[in-house]
Protein backbone atom coordinates (compact mmCIF):
# COMPACT_ATOMS: atom_id res chain seq x y z
CA UNK A 1 0.00 0.00 0.00
CA UNK A 2 2.66 2.87 -0.55
CA UNK A 3 1.32 6.83 0.38
CA UNK A 4 3.72 8.81 -1.05
CA UNK A 5 6.75 6.72 -1.30
CA UNK A 6 7.60 3.34 -1.15
CA UNK A 7 9.58 2.42 1.74
CA UNK A 8 8.64 -1.86 1.31
CA UNK A 9 11.98 -2.52 1.22
CA UNK A 10 14.13 -0.35 3.63
CA UNK A 11 15.95 -2.23 6.22
CA UNK A 12 14.18 -0.30 9.18
CA UNK A 13 10.83 -1.71 10.28
CA UNK A 14 9.58 1.72 11.25
CA UNK A 15 10.42 2.93 7.75
CA UNK A 16 8.47 -0.77 6.72
CA UNK A 17 5.17 -0.36 8.47
CA UNK A 18 4.67 3.01 7.69
CA UNK A 19 4.32 1.71 4.56
CA UNK A 20 1.03 0.30 5.75
CA UNK A 21 0.46 1.79 8.76
CA UNK A 22 1.25 5.82 8.35
CA UNK A 23 -1.74 6.49 6.85
CA UNK A 24 -4.25 8.55 9.34
CA UNK A 25 -7.99 7.18 7.87
CA UNK A 26 -6.43 3.73 8.37
CA UNK A 27 -5.25 3.86 12.00
CA UNK A 28 -8.59 6.00 12.71
CA UNK A 29 -10.75 2.82 11.16
CA UNK A 30 -9.10 0.75 13.74
CA UNK A 31 -9.49 2.80 16.36
CA UNK A 32 -13.54 2.48 15.34
CA UNK A 33 -13.34 -1.70 15.17
CA UNK A 34 -11.72 -2.07 18.30
CA UNK A 35 -14.58 -0.47 19.90
CA UNK A 36 -17.21 -2.35 18.46
CA UNK A 37 -17.83 0.41 15.32
CA UNK A 38 -17.86 -2.60 12.42
CA UNK A 39 -19.82 -1.60 9.52
CA UNK A 40 -19.54 0.79 6.67
CA UNK A 41 -22.72 3.48 7.77
CA UNK A 42 -21.00 3.77 11.18
CA UNK A 43 -17.45 3.97 10.37
CA UNK A 44 -18.54 6.57 7.69
CA UNK A 45 -20.89 8.58 10.44
CA UNK A 46 -18.27 8.18 12.61
CA UNK A 47 -14.81 9.47 10.94
CA UNK A 48 -16.58 11.84 8.45
CA UNK A 49 -15.05 10.20 5.50
CA UNK A 50 -15.75 9.93 2.04
CA UNK A 51 -17.60 7.11 0.58
CA UNK A 52 -14.61 6.79 -2.02
CA UNK A 53 -11.93 7.20 0.61
CA UNK A 54 -13.33 4.76 3.23
CA UNK A 55 -14.13 2.02 0.72
CA UNK A 56 -10.22 2.24 -0.84
CA UNK A 57 -8.79 2.52 2.70
CA UNK A 58 -11.11 -1.02 3.84
CA UNK A 59 -9.67 -2.32 0.70
CA UNK A 60 -6.31 -1.40 0.77
CA UNK A 61 -6.21 -2.65 4.87
CA UNK A 62 -7.90 -6.04 3.81
CA UNK A 63 -5.56 -6.56 1.00
CA UNK A 64 -2.59 -5.94 3.63
CA UNK A 65 -4.25 -8.44 5.49
CA UNK A 66 -4.71 -6.07 8.78
CA UNK A 67 -8.62 -6.04 8.19
CA UNK A 68 -11.82 -9.31 7.44
CA UNK A 69 -14.31 -8.61 5.52
CA UNK A 70 -17.39 -10.86 6.73
CA UNK A 71 -21.00 -11.04 5.14
CA UNK A 72 -24.10 -10.37 7.48
CA UNK A 73 -27.56 -9.74 6.61
CA UNK A 74 -27.87 -12.57 4.22
CA UNK A 75 -28.38 -10.35 1.73
CA UNK A 76 -24.24 -11.34 0.46
CA UNK A 77 -23.88 -7.65 -0.27
CA UNK A 78 -23.55 -6.24 3.02
CA UNK A 79 -20.20 -6.73 5.38
CA UNK A 80 -19.10 -5.85 9.04
CA UNK A 81 -14.95 -5.30 9.11
CA UNK A 82 -12.88 -7.02 12.26
CA UNK A 83 -9.55 -6.94 12.79
CA UNK A 84 -7.44 -9.83 12.18
CA UNK A 85 -4.20 -10.56 14.26
CA UNK A 86 -1.86 -7.95 12.87
CA UNK A 87 -4.27 -5.77 12.71
CA UNK A 88 -5.35 -6.16 16.21
CA UNK A 89 -0.91 -5.61 16.99
CA UNK A 90 -2.02 -1.90 15.65
CA UNK A 91 -3.14 -1.41 19.57
CA UNK A 92 -0.11 -0.38 20.72
CA UNK A 93 0.66 2.27 17.97
CA UNK A 94 -3.16 3.82 19.01
CA UNK A 95 -1.91 4.20 22.64
CA UNK A 96 1.08 5.73 22.04
CA UNK A 97 -0.32 8.29 19.87
CA UNK A 98 -3.48 8.53 22.61
CA UNK A 99 -0.42 9.22 25.25
CA UNK A 100 1.66 11.72 23.14
CA UNK A 101 -1.86 13.59 22.84
CA UNK A 102 -2.73 13.41 25.80
CA UNK A 103 -0.13 15.02 26.80
CA UNK A 104 1.07 17.27 24.39
CA UNK A 105 -1.78 18.68 23.22
CA UNK A 106 -4.91 20.41 24.72
CA UNK A 107 -8.09 18.76 24.25
CA UNK A 108 -11.28 20.86 22.57
CA UNK A 109 -12.79 20.36 25.51
CA UNK A 110 -11.25 20.08 29.51
CA UNK A 111 -10.41 16.01 30.07
CA UNK A 112 -10.96 15.35 26.93
CA UNK A 113 -8.20 12.08 27.39
CA UNK A 114 -8.53 8.53 26.23
CA UNK A 115 -7.66 6.89 29.28
CA UNK A 116 -6.59 3.28 29.00
CA UNK A 117 -7.49 0.54 31.67
CA UNK A 118 -6.21 -3.22 32.14
CA UNK A 119 -9.17 -4.97 32.58
CA UNK A 120 -7.46 -8.28 34.33
CA UNK A 121 -6.42 -5.69 37.02
CA UNK A 122 -8.74 -1.86 36.59
CA UNK A 123 -5.53 -0.51 36.48
CA UNK A 124 -5.16 2.90 34.49
CA UNK A 125 -1.97 2.33 32.21
CA UNK A 126 -0.05 5.27 29.88
CA UNK A 127 2.03 2.49 28.66
CA UNK A 128 1.56 1.48 25.11
CA UNK A 129 1.90 -2.03 25.72
CA UNK A 130 2.46 -2.92 29.14
CA UNK A 131 0.16 -2.89 32.19
CA UNK A 132 2.91 -2.17 35.71
CA UNK A 133 0.77 -3.67 37.68
CA UNK A 134 -0.16 -6.97 36.16
CA UNK A 135 3.44 -7.35 34.35
CA UNK A 136 1.52 -8.65 31.78
CA UNK A 137 1.57 -7.28 27.80
CA UNK A 138 -2.19 -5.01 27.21
CA UNK A 139 -3.74 -6.78 24.21
CA UNK A 140 -6.85 -6.42 22.81
CA UNK A 141 -8.20 -8.63 24.71
CA UNK A 142 -7.33 -7.16 28.11
CA UNK A 143 -7.91 -3.63 27.11
CA UNK A 144 -10.44 -1.10 27.67
CA UNK A 145 -11.36 2.32 26.74
CA UNK A 146 -12.69 5.37 28.01
CA UNK A 147 -13.44 7.41 24.89
CA UNK A 148 -12.57 10.96 25.16
CA UNK A 149 -16.18 11.97 23.81
CA UNK A 150 -17.75 9.61 26.20
CA UNK A 151 -15.66 8.95 29.67
CA UNK A 152 -18.18 7.16 32.26
CA UNK A 153 -18.65 4.41 29.41
CA UNK A 154 -15.86 1.44 29.91
CA UNK A 155 -15.96 -0.10 26.25
CA UNK A 156 -13.76 -3.39 26.29
CA UNK A 157 -12.01 -3.73 22.94
CA UNK A 158 -12.80 -6.14 20.14
CA UNK A 159 -16.01 -6.84 20.75
CA UNK A 160 -16.82 -9.20 17.49
CA UNK A 161 -14.40 -11.73 18.55
CA UNK A 162 -14.47 -14.36 21.96
CA UNK B 1 -0.81 20.68 10.67
CA UNK B 2 -3.28 19.61 8.72
CA UNK B 3 -2.70 16.84 6.26
CA UNK B 4 -5.60 15.52 4.21
CA UNK B 5 -7.77 16.52 7.33
CA UNK B 6 -8.30 18.22 10.08
CA UNK B 7 -8.54 16.35 12.84
CA UNK B 8 -6.98 19.15 15.76
CA UNK B 9 -10.69 19.69 16.98
CA UNK B 10 -11.61 16.44 17.79
CA UNK B 11 -12.00 14.94 21.41
CA UNK B 12 -10.39 11.61 20.34
CA UNK B 13 -6.00 12.00 21.50
CA UNK B 14 -5.72 9.60 18.80
CA UNK B 15 -6.96 11.64 15.70
CA UNK B 16 -5.35 14.79 17.20
CA UNK B 17 -1.92 13.55 17.60
CA UNK B 18 -2.06 11.89 13.98
CA UNK B 19 -2.87 15.84 12.70
CA UNK B 20 0.95 16.18 13.89
CA UNK B 21 2.12 12.22 13.64
CA UNK B 22 0.20 11.11 11.01
CA UNK B 23 2.86 12.12 8.34
CA UNK B 24 5.25 9.14 7.95
CA UNK B 25 8.15 11.69 6.57
CA UNK B 26 8.00 13.33 9.88
CA UNK B 27 8.02 10.46 12.13
CA UNK B 28 11.25 8.92 9.77
CA UNK B 29 13.10 12.66 10.40
CA UNK B 30 12.29 11.95 14.09
CA UNK B 31 14.18 8.26 13.74
CA UNK B 32 16.99 9.95 12.38
CA UNK B 33 17.79 13.03 14.63
CA UNK B 34 16.91 10.31 17.19
CA UNK B 35 20.41 8.76 15.65
CA UNK B 36 22.21 11.61 15.60
CA UNK B 37 21.99 12.34 11.93
CA UNK B 38 20.96 16.30 12.81
CA UNK B 39 21.66 18.47 9.64
CA UNK B 40 19.68 18.64 6.10
CA UNK B 41 22.03 17.30 4.30
CA UNK B 42 22.20 14.15 6.23
CA UNK B 43 18.47 13.62 6.87
CA UNK B 44 18.05 14.67 2.64
CA UNK B 45 20.68 11.30 1.98
CA UNK B 46 19.15 9.03 4.73
CA UNK B 47 15.74 9.29 4.02
CA UNK B 48 15.91 10.16 0.39
CA UNK B 49 13.87 12.96 0.40
CA UNK B 50 13.69 15.95 -1.73
CA UNK B 51 14.89 19.46 -0.94
CA UNK B 52 11.16 20.60 -1.37
CA UNK B 53 9.79 18.06 1.00
CA UNK B 54 12.03 17.94 3.65
CA UNK B 55 12.12 21.69 4.28
CA UNK B 56 8.51 21.96 4.41
CA UNK B 57 8.49 19.34 6.65
CA UNK B 58 11.33 20.34 9.13
CA UNK B 59 9.20 23.63 9.29
CA UNK B 60 6.22 21.89 10.12
CA UNK B 61 8.22 20.67 12.87
CA UNK B 62 9.80 23.54 14.06
CA UNK B 63 6.11 25.20 13.73
CA UNK B 64 4.47 22.21 15.70
CA UNK B 65 7.06 22.69 18.70
CA UNK B 66 8.20 18.71 17.75
CA UNK B 67 11.84 20.05 16.49
CA UNK B 68 14.35 23.01 17.33
CA UNK B 69 16.65 24.35 14.74
CA UNK B 70 19.32 26.02 15.99
CA UNK B 71 22.43 27.43 14.00
CA UNK B 72 26.10 25.91 13.49
CA UNK B 73 29.33 27.29 11.91
CA UNK B 74 29.16 30.66 12.27
CA UNK B 75 27.78 31.42 8.78
CA UNK B 76 24.02 31.96 9.87
CA UNK B 77 22.59 29.97 7.43
CA UNK B 78 23.39 26.31 8.22
CA UNK B 79 21.40 24.88 11.08
CA UNK B 80 21.38 21.45 13.14
CA UNK B 81 17.89 19.87 14.24
CA UNK B 82 17.29 18.36 17.32
CA UNK B 83 13.98 17.18 19.43
CA UNK B 84 12.27 19.05 21.49
CA UNK B 85 10.79 17.43 24.51
CA UNK B 86 7.47 16.77 22.59
CA UNK B 87 9.64 15.24 20.06
CA UNK B 88 11.43 13.06 22.48
CA UNK B 89 8.56 11.73 23.48
CA UNK B 90 7.42 10.40 19.95
CA UNK B 91 9.79 7.85 20.76
CA UNK B 92 6.77 5.08 22.11
CA UNK B 93 5.07 5.79 18.55
CA UNK B 94 8.13 4.56 16.62
CA UNK B 95 9.01 1.78 19.12
CA UNK B 96 5.60 0.65 18.78
CA UNK B 97 5.89 0.79 14.40
CA UNK B 98 9.16 -0.96 15.08
CA UNK B 99 7.59 -3.63 17.11
CA UNK B 100 4.90 -4.14 14.77
CA UNK B 101 6.93 -4.19 11.37
CA UNK B 102 9.52 -6.66 12.98
CA UNK B 103 6.50 -9.05 14.20
CA UNK B 104 4.60 -8.87 11.16
CA UNK B 105 6.64 -7.82 8.06
CA UNK B 106 9.58 -9.79 6.41
CA UNK B 107 12.55 -7.86 5.95
CA UNK B 108 14.16 -7.58 3.03
CA UNK B 109 17.16 -9.61 4.45
CA UNK B 110 17.01 -12.04 7.15
CA UNK B 111 17.83 -10.81 10.54
CA UNK B 112 16.90 -7.10 9.45
CA UNK B 113 14.76 -5.79 13.08
CA UNK B 114 14.80 -2.95 14.59
CA UNK B 115 16.65 -3.77 18.85
CA UNK B 116 15.49 -1.59 21.26
CA UNK B 117 17.80 -1.72 24.90
CA UNK B 118 17.42 -0.36 27.84
CA UNK B 119 20.65 1.38 28.96
CA UNK B 120 20.22 1.15 32.37
CA UNK B 121 20.23 -2.60 32.36
CA UNK B 122 21.02 -3.69 28.51
CA UNK B 123 18.07 -5.50 28.39
CA UNK B 124 16.31 -5.85 24.97
CA UNK B 125 12.73 -4.51 24.99
CA UNK B 126 9.85 -5.08 23.10
CA UNK B 127 7.40 -3.16 24.58
CA UNK B 128 7.30 0.67 23.56
CA UNK B 129 8.13 2.43 26.22
CA UNK B 130 8.83 -0.04 29.06
CA UNK B 131 11.65 -2.36 30.27
CA UNK B 132 10.14 -4.40 32.21
CA UNK B 133 13.54 -5.37 34.31
CA UNK B 134 14.26 -2.06 35.86
CA UNK B 135 10.52 -1.27 35.50
CA UNK B 136 11.16 2.36 34.25
CA UNK B 137 10.08 3.88 31.15
CA UNK B 138 12.10 3.83 28.07
CA UNK B 139 12.71 7.72 27.25
CA UNK B 140 15.46 9.18 25.35
CA UNK B 141 17.65 9.07 27.91
CA UNK B 142 17.37 5.45 28.49
CA UNK B 143 16.93 3.83 25.00
CA UNK B 144 19.84 2.97 22.77
CA UNK B 145 19.14 1.22 19.30
CA UNK B 146 20.68 -1.56 17.40
CA UNK B 147 19.27 -0.14 13.89
CA UNK B 148 18.24 -2.84 11.32
CA UNK B 149 20.99 -2.07 8.65
CA UNK B 150 23.84 -1.94 11.28
CA UNK B 151 23.04 -4.35 13.81
CA UNK B 152 26.88 -4.65 15.47
CA UNK B 153 26.36 -0.63 16.66
CA UNK B 154 24.66 0.29 19.43
CA UNK B 155 23.20 3.46 19.07
CA UNK B 156 22.30 5.86 22.25
CA UNK B 157 19.44 7.94 21.60
CA UNK B 158 19.28 12.11 21.24
CA UNK B 159 23.01 12.46 21.90
CA UNK B 160 22.88 16.14 20.85
CA UNK B 161 21.73 16.65 24.67
CA UNK B 162 23.26 16.44 27.86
Amino acid sequence: MPLRSDWSDRPCPIARSLDHLGDPWLLLIVREILTGNHRFDGLKSALKISDTVLTRRLADAVDAGLIDRVPYGGSGNRFEYSLTRAGEDILPVLHALAAWGNKHLAPPQPGQVLTVECTRCGTVSTLADWCAVCRQRLTVDSTAWRKASAPAVLVPLAPLRG
